[in-house]
């Protein structure tokens, strides 16, 4: 029961675009290659989901055997399926996998019968309320099987028996997930994970993964002092697989984000961490508040995605949710409406401009004092002030400046200073920055 | 100055009904018991009362001999009254204290004289805005006398001089007061008091004093932890008396309540303890804010009911005071127009029923710790959890089980949680019992 | 480079009013004797008014001598203006400071020229959204020279070139300041800091020089248990002046004002401390909030007045700043609409009165224990409470007494007190000096 760690790609492909400008296009391109694949927590269409965001970020695989202890859990068999459907007696199928992977009831158990129409409505998920939609359905721990379909599907059933035929496999095998370590001047580490097990669905997480890829992206290009950390799971076995094998990293993580949903129009939603008052929900929120469009900020709650993980009491690591619409709250949430239509180039811009901005302030953020703390020092001989006194009005910028001096006495970080300033922290980084250079300023030791 | 404890009762008697559907109606009948009967803060109408609560339950009434240092007060004279009036020289009762017994100022001084009709005025006590209204005023630190009446009546007087008839006795004598103890597994007490002093008034306080005995009777029959004192007592010297006489006890307090006005129709109030932040106070909000029912909390003030003496500085207890309308804020409030038609039976059962929500509080709130505290353990090998997942709702139940194990870390108590999860504490503490069941959970030594 | 200092005045000359009905007409005579000087940051006319206002207090003057480092500063040379204009080649005067010393950009260099039209509107200031106002400008620390005149003097000039005078001298010289300290029982400090060196402004600042000169007399007149110290000093280098010369006093200033605008008919403002929680803050906060009209508390910023530079890091004084309208917040600011005309009597006597009421505070409050902790004390049997119990509405005075023995338990100081109580401290100050006569109160050391 030994786990392999494959490296798939040790260096950028030559072909990878480099320029930010596409960033919405490159987004939708993975999208699109990964939108048909049938996904689900274990199997080969995971596996080449994340062989494909290998080509575009170098993707370390892991590959951990069936059976292996994850915590209170073990990894499950592995699931596979080459085809399903339901089909009239004169083999006419009026269901079928090849039309959209969202038909099978994941983990459904291999079966070739035929099946009394009282039985097969047992095994059927429809959403009467919108009839053109097929439900997504999970039953990864129960020994069942069962079709999702339309509704309108479901009605037209009128046969007394259908053949019902799930090519699938369920053996030993393996959990799969991605990995990316980008490793920065310090070993503190941050964590953005998101879940990569859902089949045809767009937002729900497609397009999570789109943004975790550029993101990773632009740090391979930013300097960093932290460690950056990606993770590309399944819900919550991933999680639970990644924490029980690397519990000696878990001290390391200083800040992490879940990423979900975020390609629809619905507003930022930031759900904090369990602690509620981390670095990273003070951060987010901040980014969010002068980012001039509306968001909202959550408190935890132990539902939705890895968070739950991530924050379960014996590890309780500073880690929030950043989606847009949050899971459940949108009417295509976990149907074949979730498609790419659905998701909007703009959105997925706005949702990564949001998080590098984050980064921004975790890279940011650092403690100061004023090397002149008794009384302003003199800006003008430094450059840092007009002549001309008595102007009703400072530039912000002037106002960064005071701020900044006024607060840094070792005890304020920027961001504690940005917060209190009420100004964005970009303003009171370039204002510290300024302070430095002509030695107004001194890093404190942390 | 010696004091005696005597035991009136120490069993309940066999006609006790002792089901508990009919609270409302063993309220009233109590209510209905005592209403007629003159109580003041010592004397035989109190001495009556007592004995009749002592029918309900084992009370242990103490008698505490005139002159008794209690603090910085004194236990004062008996005072018992036979009759009273007003008449007219040709023996006309134009006001008598057996129509009423809020015809009299409480501690009047003995006295049969001709009194004029001017210094008879400065004696007297209406309500010219509700003129049909008898007051209720009492002078017990004053050597004096006086009636209250009508305004009606008053404006009837139109003689030169009257008869005034007071027979009454202020002599040595004892101030009772009725206490029930209720052992519990732990020596930690919770305190419910209530004054019993008032004349016939209804609300202010029968209304206080049979909740107070049903909610005896519930404790009678209720497992419990911690020790439950009950005290009917003369508002402000019983219970300086019973502090005087407990210092010993006053520091096994854990939470207490002042109980009064509870049948009226006005919303239940809750007026905190000095502390503010107390346990009871966090307990009660709950309890109040999950009833669905409008409710207030307002903060401590050193005016109104026995919280005074129970939060002086030298004791600062955690005792806050229940009551619906406080005292004061409702026009029959201290007149002859709180009677036994003010009170509904509804109401009582209301207050009734969040007292012992509370209790359910007081006695479920623990501290435990998650056995399985890193990533969620699985609840479905438990029976806790159903096989099919991606429903879009789980059950309440569902999240009182997933906040329990989030937040089951040592430091939040079982009502922390309750308040985090902004769930009624009955589920939360629900869910603890079944995670107990399942091994998941482990008590905390406090 | 040593420092002299003059005491101009040692004792009040007999000829000074003492009564307090006059504090609106004294506070007006002082501003009119003021406002025709031309004051700056140094020179003859802050020294002359310095003089003016030791006429009514018995300032010391202190000169500090150009060149003198002071904190990242140096003493800059004194400026003395005699006379300036700007006249055609006919000799005609269009602009001239002996209309409005305002017409002179301050610290302007000496010059007697010919100017082109073009070069001359280089260096004019006016204001075209009010073009009948001059602006106030200055030019501390640039070699440079300017005017400022109304819109409409300015839409005059036509004709190709001007004779520009400025009959002025920057040279080595002294920073001319005034001082007043009254000891009180303590070495602790509360210090009052207005600017003098505006020239023809009223409200910015000769009302803050006038209410703290009035404030002084009434310090002089008041017990006072602190020392009181009122600066009357430049903006700015007045403030990094003292405090470079008193690093020894800093640590004793317990409490400080700067003031500010005070004449003016807005809302009174209270721009908090750096500290945000400092007992300044709290203190001003409730007598404002206790006088019944309209106020403003804001939140510091390191902008304004010279609250910059005690509230600056290395010094973080207690120190807030009490206005009406804050500078920049009123069209007449730094205009000569800020004249003699645009101050309100009543709103000067306003001001002065709520600063009375912080020194009210400021002294009054302390630190008391209950001798009596345990339960009410009788109030009747020392003279503080009638003897007839049961009224609705206890007197306020009785709720003050009240609260004071609950609280006073040696945590609470009587401000706290109320501050909990929702009361005016000078109701609680009474309750607890009369709590003190009958020895239920004692002293607490702090």
């Amino acid at each position: 029961m030994t786990t392999t760690t494959l490296n798939v790609l040790n260096s950028l492909p030559s072909s990878c675009p480099r320029d930010d400008e596409d960033d919405g296009t490159a987004m939708l391109e993975l999208m699109r290659d990964l939108y048909p694949i049938c996904r689900s927590i274990t199997g080969n269409g995971t596996r080449r989901s994340l062989a494909i965001i290998g080509e575009r970020i170098p993707l370390r695989i892991h590959e951990v055997p069936t059976g292996t202890p994850i915590l209170d859990w073990t990894v499950p068999k592995e699931w596979n399926i080459r085809s399903a459907y339901i089909a009239t007696r004169d083999g006419c199928r009026v269901v079928d996998f090849a039309d959209s992977n969202l038909h099978i009831l994941q983990y459904s158990r291999p079966m070739d019968r035929i099946v009394p129409i009282a039985e097969l409505q047992e095994h059927l998920h429809s959403l009467p309320e919108t009839p053109d939609r097929i439900p997504y359905r999970t039953a990864y721990f129960a020994d069942t099987w069962g079709f999702c379909l339309t509704q309108r599907q479901r009605d037209s059933l009128n046969q007394a028996e259908y053949r019902v035929v799930i090519d699938a496999t369920l053996e030993d095998g393996h959990l799969s997930y991605g990995e990316l370590v980008l490793p920065g001047d310090s070993e503190e580490e941050v964590l953005f994970s998101c879940h990569s097990c859902h089949p045809s669905l767009a937002n729900d997480n497609l397009s999570g993964i789109a943004v975790a890829t550029r993101l990773a992206r632009h740090l391979e290009r930013r300097a960093h002092r932290f460690t950056y950390r990606l993770l590309f799971i399944p819900g919550m076995l991933g999680s639970l697989t990644w924490l029980s094998r690397n519990e000696h990293i878990v001290p390391k993580v200083r800040h992490g984000l879940v990423l979900s949903c975020l390609g629809d129009p619905g507003a930022t939603t930031y759900k904090q961490s369990r602690r509620g008052d981390a670095a990273i929900d003070r951060y987010v929120a901040h980014v969010l508040r002068h980012r001039g469009s509306p968001f909202r900020v959550t408190p935890f709650t132990p539902y939705g995605y890895d968070e739950r993980q991530y924050c379960s009491p014996g590890f309780d690591l500073p880690v929030g949710c950043f989606m847009r619409s949050p899971n459940g709250t949108f009417p295509e949430y976990h149907t074949s409406a979730d498609n790419l239509e659905f998701v909007r180039e703009d959105c997925l811009v706005d949702s990564l401009e949001k998080l590098k901005a984050v980064v921004d302030v975790i890279e940011g953020d650092a403690t100061y004092r004023s090397l002149n703390p008794k009384g302003e020092p003199q800006l003008g001989r430094r450059g840092l002030y007009g002549a001309i006194s008595g102007h009703k009005d400072p530039a912000a910028a002037q106002m960064a400046l005071l701020w900044t001096l006024n607060l840094a006495d070792g005890r304020h970080t920027l961001f504690d200073i940005a917060e209190r300033a009420e100004m964005p922290f970009a303003d009171i980084r370039d204002a510290a920055d300024r302070l430095i250079a002509v030695k107004l300023l001194e890093p404190v030791a942390s």
